[in-house]
């Protein structure tokens, strides 16, 4: 774990006192045990600093909080669940400003399909509140017991419904803002259509919390699932399992909402490491695939349109074996093979992880090309390419070679990563798909990104935090006295 | 119509031919009649000027056409199809530069399900690239036999498939433009998912030639329609239309593609004017919606859907009458019904128009309260709201009383628009739903935007256009030697 050596900034002494008079006494915390889990990040790599945790309830208080900090040039954290896996709230000095007190429910629209949600709800409560008018919010995360809206928009989540419903991007219509001086940004409309001026929201969703601070926003919501079928496949290839998935696709059209992939090696830990796990299938296969169907129709018969694209696949040869969920339970039963991948992955050692994205037509062919790179690095390496192969998104990790010291193998990361990163390169991929850059991409992203892509993201960085006190130093890296992007001390 | 009194601002002697240098004496053309369709607007009301039409051929002349412009800093309007109608292809000094030459499709990619085009190519021939290869471009608009998809993206196109596949951006993955500097940013990505930094895409589509000149994209493509069923409904009021709507997409999900609301003067006037329409129902009704659903599912039972759907709502009292079509040629005839509604509407005298989006839950409330304001402003005068009311968009315009002078009716133009944007304004809507602001509604922009955002486009266009070259005194007003934004002549 890095603790950074360089002491956080100074802050002015009357700091505290207005940060106090803004938020109220109970919500201004300097104790190292209030802060411990605000210091902390998923991966396990980064040891953060602040001199306080600040929690607003209200807009107002976030705009007052801004202009404080603004004043003063106090850089500012902005925090939801705290589960971001790239390091990008990992604060260094300055404060950390939790939305978690700001978790309304603003308004629900049937009718527009739409609902006003406060930064700091929980996803699994926006996702309860949709369903509680009988609508859908489909972002679903395997955090989503504890990441918050703000989050998953500032870092523009992704999950396993993107192929049929988008990003957070796409779920979302309005924003309301926090800018870096404290100004607010109202764009809180719920219009499908608005061509009334540059579209702002887009830039701050995705920006991790550099550009501005997400107070609230406006989210599509869409009709329920009546009709759902769910289905395992295995094929002698990836290819095969990607020809399974464009047929699926032309025919079932937007009622295709999830393909998973995982290659054999990750449903063998599986099985080998998850007790609940059971075998969906009689032989093992080279391919696997995860396919879901869903519909607003209670009348539509996705399990009839499976059976019939499945057994013709296999009759003809491009499929070998499948088997459709007949109850909630055998679908459970399916997913928790997807779910489990990434913890019972640990037990087979250290793993470098990758979350890249390359064009579906070429998903086969990275993960066979980086899969071959990966063991030339290392002979005894154990790629494990799996995920959303349907929207792109591949997982690609590595496990160390069997017998191998852990720190051995974890010496080559950034080997790996370049060897990796290269190949989506080559093939027009994104060195990250859906987590985002923060830290540990950060100081990578120049190598991948074009040079002019980079200047307008420093310029509109410049322009909206002159300051440079909006999350500094994540994503890009401007000035000197900046944490280390690549971390020194790595657990994978 | 205005024609300017300034004359266009002078041109080094030199820019001109530099300008030959770069894309060949035959695509620098000066003559007035060469430039004469380049410089007049669709709706009649603006009369522009330009030195020169310039036709580049690739987007490296038009990188060069660019630096040779901002090095003389002289203003680049970019056109494609010149089919807009707020204003925002009129040039007053400086060139034109067209992208019509741009027009190859440069790659489809079936599996990736994506087309990457030049800016220059005419929405039609992208639909039908797309169809060559059984697949579907939804994006759909009365001009596409002209518009051009660089166009349409930096406008931000809307249509009638909104509903279903969103707007133009929606339809983007990745873009390539030409900067101010002439800097090229190579955004072609067919990406999904791509956290790696701010989202610059989202700037340019709609900045409607302001912030970069886009010269390519990548496209997505759907699964090609392979079930579809068509309806026309009566109503006794708005309301009654909008439950019948919301009934169709809680069942119907993602197979509502289409629905067009019009109110009983629409129908009136097609079916009075138009020879070639049909009345659809037998008798007259308050309000009607032309409905259409679609799948990739051969055998979806949409017809069988529609006609349960809606004689159950004829039965519950909801619904007066309802046809459902059993050809194309039935189908055409309805679509007819719809879209000569605007054409038909110039036969009863002058007509002021407003292109306005609220939220879906507030269509009927404002169709009402608008309609009543209008004919408090004037006696006699004869609002229409109709359109894409399943995605809050209704074009409200108001014809005038039977037997008035139209100069006399086209005075009251301003008092209409402030009536009628006063209203979209307290019920959260959007003064330009889909046809932008350009010159059109520019000086009425500050009146109804939120003023932290149009700092922030101010500040944008500053960082990525800082001499005021790429379309000047479209959509933001900077500096003083800027055309009128309210133009002299109108025609209704």
């Amino acid at each position: 774990m890095t603790t950074l050596a360089s002491p956080p900034p100074a802050v002015p002494d009357a700091f505290l006192d207005a940060l106090t008079r803004i938020v109220g006494p109970a919500h201004v915390l300097t104790d190292a045990d209030d802060l411990a889990l605000h210091l902390r990040e998923e991966r396990g790599i980064w040891q953060g600093r602040a001199v306080a945790l600040v929690r607003p309830g209200s807009t107002a208080e976030v705009a007052e909080v801004a202009k404080a900090c603004a004043a003063s040039r106090v850089p500012v954290v902005p925090h939801g669940g705290n589960t971001g896996l790239v390091g990008a709230g990992v604060p260094f000095g300055g404060i950390v400003l939790s939305l978690a007190r700001m978790n309304r429910v603003r308004a629900v629209d049937p009718l527009n399909a739409t609902m006003t949600v406060e930064a700091g709800c929980v996803l699994a409560d926006v996702q309860q509140a949709a369903a509680d008018h009988g609508l859908l919010f489909p972002l679903s995360l395997p955090s989503e017991g504890s990441c918050r809206i703000g989050g998953n928009l500032a870092t523009n989540a992704g999950g396993t419904a993107v192929l049929r419903y988008g990003n957070a991007r796409e779920l979302m219509l309005g924003l309301e803002v926090v800018l870096a001086d404290g100004q607010v940004w109202n764009g809180l409309k719920g219009l499908r259509k608005d061509n009334t001026g540059y579209d702002l929201r887009h830039l701050f969703v995705g920006s991790e919390g550099t550009l501005g601070i997400i107070t609230a926003a406006v989210l599509k919501l869409f009709p329920a699932v009546r009709a759902q079928a769910t289905a395992f496949i295995g094929c002698g290839s990836t290819e095969a399992a990607l020809a399974v998935f464009s047929r699926l696709r032309a025919e079932a059209g937007e009622s295709l909402v999830a393909f998973e992939y995982l290659p054999r090696f990750a449903l063998e830990i599986v099985l080998k490491h998850a007790p609940d796990a059971a075998k969906p299938l009689a032989e093992a296969h080279h391919s696997y695939a995860l396919i879901e169907l869903a519909s607003p129709r209670g009348d539509a018969d996705l399990t009839g349109m499976l059976e019939t694209i499945l057994s013709q696949e296999i009759e003809a040869g491009r499929l070998e074996d499948a088997t459709i969920t007949a109850s909630e339970a055998q679908r459970n039963a399916l997913w928790l093979l997807r779910e489990r991948i990434s913890e019972t992955q640990r037990f087979e050692g250290g793993s470098i992880k990758h979350d890249v994205s390359v064009p579906v037509s070429r998903v086969a062919e990275f993960i066979e090309t980086a899969g071959a790179a990966c063991r030339a690095v290392m002979p005894g390496a154990r790629p494990l390419g799996f995920g959303h192969v349907g929207d792109g998104n591949i997982h690609f990790n590595i496990s160390q070679p069997v017998g191998m010291e852990r720190a051995e193998f974890l010496a080559a990361w950034e080997r790996f990563n370049e060897v990796v990163h290269g190949i989506v390169q080559g093939m027009d991929g994104s060195i990250s798909a859906e987590h985002g850059i923060g830290l540990l991409k950060r100081d990578e992203l120049p190598h991948y990104k074009d040079p002019v892509a980079l200047d307008l993201m420093a310029r509109i960085k410049g322009v909206l935090d002159p300051q440079n006190i909006l999350n500094p130093g994540k994503v890009l890296r401007i000035g000197d006295d900046l944490p280390p992007a690549i971390p020194l001390g790595k657990t994978g």
